[in-house]
């Protein structure tokens, strides 16, 4: 999927909710180029509890599995994909530390070191979720909405990131 | 106002939100740190227009006054003041040319340049919005939600920009 001319964010979010149904909250979830944590904190008034189901390095990729929570409701279900060579040069190590440690939402850390970044979304679907993530997400829902996106930090992918939400029951 | 530790974006909104009645899409509008124009292009499905009320230059800071409109509804009413010796250095003459012209929402700016940057919320609040503010926005409320930015790029203010709100009405 590429966005920009031929597809636009808001035409394929428009084309997603024809076919499934979407509330007004889960697609600006979906489409938005800010952070997510924040969106999550503002529409359930509380802070983000980041809790790790799994975290491994393989070929200098540090990838991990988190479940975001807020007020003990599990909302996201993300994985990351962290490439060391990326983070390796041109950043402070307190922010390295950061990024690589297991609980403090993405959002957040670009937040309190000040980090200039750009957000770029490659994926956005509805779609059927494994039997792991819904139970990580107590849900019954067999699809959900989720989105795949970069971000960008002097002009290198600091990080991939997926994420599924199950946002819209618990409004 | 600042927000940090002392005060949470998320506490600010849950405030005025038992104040004045918010809607979630007005309370995730006015706390995002993305981009306003694709939250207001997903809500409304259609492409943001920018209407041009008045631009001026004063001592070396451009100063602009839009209507930000989707499907010709007026949606944002949005002054920026954009000072010149924060640009002149490190961008592409392309990027000056876009940031001073009249018609392009700054989030497609930023997003078309793969701009870098980071918004840092000054102020948020719901407050009296004047006659003029009220007639463009074609609207009777006389009291409207509204925050100041700053979209910051190199460490420098790019842009400050005020936003006036007139959604709620139209979801």
């Amino acid at each position: 999927m590429y966005f920009g001319e031929s597809m636009k964010i808001y035409e394929r979010i428009r084309e997603l909710s024809r076919k499934y149904g979407l509330r007004n909250e889960e697609k600006m979830i979906l489409g938005t180029d800010g952070s997510v944590t924040n969106l999550l904190e503002i529409l359930f008034e509380g802070d983000v509890i980041v809790k790790t189901i799994n975290q491994k390095i393989v070929d200098d990729v540090n990838y991990r599995t988190v479940i975001l929570e807020v007020n003990d409701i599990p909302l996201v279900y993300a994985t990351s994909k962290t490439p060391f060579k990326n983070i390796e040069h041109g950043l402070r190590e307190s922010i390295k530390r950061d990024l690589l440690s297991a609980d403090i939402p993405i959002g957040r850390i670009l937040k309190m070191h000040n980090l200039e970044t750009r957000r770029e979304i490659i994926d956005i679907d509805v779609k059927e979720v494994d039997k792991e993530v819904r139970k990580l997400l107590k849900t019954d829902r067999k699809i959900l909405p989720q989105r795949t996106y970069n971000i960008i930090h002097n002009n290198k992918i600091l990080m991939q990131i997926t994420e599924i939400f199950n946002v819209g029951e618990h409004l």
